[in-house]
């Protein structure tokens, strides 16, 4: 009786948000549900048992990635992407049963009065995530470890290619010249800022707060740039000095909203007047509130990803001028599929460094994390900052004009050179 | 006594914002004040009388213009280009005095209250400006009558060139196809909707509230466009239907901040799901608050010159997705700078049109303006909007590519074909 009754709530619940593709859920009763007009790759669902399914119905946001963690969710058929895919790219235009919708709000209020980062939580999160075993890293990154997104200059380019396309790309938006003292804020492993050096900067300075990171990076080979990049523990806000150029890649996420007009007021004392500043973010293209409780609790703690409505005041009251805008679109989701499939590809070995459920929580967050950017409203933004209106060139075509030439300075360092291929 | 004692007052203020150039005041005494460290051009200005002089300590920003316009601020030596580029080039770094500081926070409240574009005030307010003589705006825009700011591909290059250059560059950024309906909000004389035409789009419709340009528009030599484009005298808001494309250049000034929100849910239900729309805009690049009083009163009634904190939240809460902005900056002030020049060379002519009067207040405008976008916080903005993700390329390469091959479309009609040169 209990049973039909759950059996019925499920069907209820997955008919209003999958109408397409080929979709079967077994439910804790052992029955089973079709969705979907049986179109596309066949995914098959398992839920172990009732509480599971009630959590589910509940709370899909968080409990989802949760219950594949525990294998009480199991995929029987297809993959944990393909599902979270069905799901979501119909889900945009539907609204979350009523008990899920409030959970939400509960949920995006005490995220805003948490978004506090203060210089010892700002460590302590950064520690959460990117102090992870750095080999974990190697098993699906590029050669470079760039872990952001990737700038694809065509369909189906690879991931190594497409991370150094990134690295040209913002630097050429940077217009680095051999006179030029930058600022990385967030250096991560210390990839970009090598690439800067070698691009020509005078000195090169990363800042980070992870100790993992800054023990690689500090070991990173050199090449040409030794001695022109330096890197330090040290928060964002506590640099001192002048530089001509600042870059910061995939850290704005973690900076916290409360903290926005902060993080520009320090960006502009810290560049020259004649200066010019890149930041790249992951962002939202709708309306502020997109929130992954999921991702915030398991992968991201103090994350937040802004709308461009909420990035631009700060800006202005900061006296930043915006010189450009460049919103990345699926070149994250294309970047995080190649990830997934990479690490999948080394499952054995990532379990050999952590445990099967880590790896399943890490599957999770590269499924849903791309899912989110190709159907839902996940971008990345580039934005360009000046002080002055005179800093750059009349025209954009600067940033496409130094292809090829200086493609090749940026070859990974774990190319085989000299080999057949 | 009190003539000392005004002479004392004019050098202090002026004093306080002019510390470079080569400025002399002749004072309504007959005392000639000098300011600046003698370098650049020289300006003399005179104030023919004490009650002119008094006004402009009390009101520079409206008061300067009307001055100029009744010749009791007269420019003795240089012009009034030089010598607004002195006052203003330093003073965005001053604070008016108090009693200027106390109108325009008046005025700016005033304004906000006021920027309620109801259709019937929209036509009025359009009708005051470009319901003027046609022959007038023959005298200073290129041969097509783009009458907003042009494209300089590189520095020098004439107007007529970069004005086609504006035109390739929006449609490149509209990515124009043989399938297209095309929407041009605010189509003026009609310049940018027969181009987009040209280009190859099944079908334009334009849209404007000036009867002045309506007919003009519906006169042009349409060349192989005949048939394919229309123009109409409506409100955007009334305009019916489903476009591929949506372009609008210099017509959201016009919109009003109130209805910002309207502007992009109209634009959002004329657009189809795999549409593109660009809005090609004046901005200010720093906080809200850019007022230009004298504009408002004598040149743009009902204006708004937005800053980009306050155009986002209206587009994402109208659910579209902002693809692109690019910052054009500098382009306006050239632009001014020809039309200027190519207003004073046609002085006579303009005086036979109007009056001396309107030629001093035509002149002061594109004087003022070219300063604003040169030494302020003017810029143009371009926003480029799609519904979804999937909508453009991976990358802006489409946007420069088309460079050459297409020029020859856009050949200026003026152009003496077959001449020697």
């Amino acid at each position: 009786m209990m049973d039909s009754m759950l059996d019925r709530i499920l069907r209820w619940a997955i008919a209003r948000i999958v109408s397409h593709g080929n979709l079967t859920v077994v439910t804790p009763a052992g029955t089973r549900l079709t969705f979907g007009d049986g179109t596309g790759e066949p995914v098959t669902v398992r839920l172990t048992d009732r509480a599971a399914a009630i959590a589910l119905l509940m709370d899909p946001d968080m409990r989802l990635g949760e219950l594949y963690m525990d294998k009480r969710f199991v995929v029987e058929q297809g993959s944990i992407y393909a599902f979270v895919h069905l799901i979501l790219r119909e889900a945009q235009n539907q609204s979350h049963p009523l008990p899920a919708r409030l959970i939400d709000r509960a949920r995006a209020a005490l995220r805003r009065f948490r978004l506090r980062n203060l210089p010892g939580r700002s460590k302590r999160n950064v520690a959460h995530h990117y102090d992870l075993d750095g080999r974990l890293y190697n098993l699906f990154l590029d050669a470079d470890r760039q872990y952001s997104c990737a700038y694809f200059e065509y369909a189906g380019q690879s991931l190594e290619d497409a991370q150094v396309a990134k690295k040209r790309h913002i630097i050429a938006k940077l217009r680095i010249g051999p006179q030029h003292r930058v600022l990385d804020i967030g250096s991560g492993w210390g990839g970009l800022a090598c690439s800067i050096s070698d691009a020509g900067a005078a000195e090169v300075r990363g800042v980070t707060l992870s100790e993992e990171q800054l023990a690689f990076a500090r070991e990173r080979p050199k090449g040409g740039a030794e001695g022109r990049v330096h890197f330090d523990l040290i928060d964002y806000r506590s640099v001192q000095g002048r530089f001509d150029r600042i870059v910061s890649v995939g850290m704005f996420e973690h900076v916290g909203l409360a903290y926005y007009e902060t993080f520009f007021r320090t960006a502009g004392r810290l560049l020259a007047d004649d200066g010019v500043m890149l930041l790249h973010t992951i962002g939202c293209s709708a309306e502020p509130g997109f929130t992954t409780p999921w991702l915030d609790k398991y992968i991201f703690p103090g994350g937040y990803i802004p709308s461009l409505s909420e990035i631009l005041p700060a800006i202005e009251r900061a006296g930043l001028i915006v010189t450009d805008v460049e919103v990345l679109r699926l070149h994250y989701a294309e970047t995080l599929k190649a990830w997934r499939e990479r690490f999948l590809a080394r499952w054995d070995d990532a379990k050999a460094l952590y445990d099967e459920r880590f790896c399943r929580m890490w599957e999770y967050y590269l499924a849903a994390a791309e899912v989110a950017f190709r159907c839902e409203d996940l971008v990345v933004f580039q934005i360009q900052l000046a002080k002055s209106n005179k800093t750059l060139p009349l025209t954009r075509d600067y940033i496409g004009a130094e292809h090829p030439p200086v493609a090749a300075k940026f070859t990974s360092v774990e190319t085989p050179l000299g080999s057949a291929a």
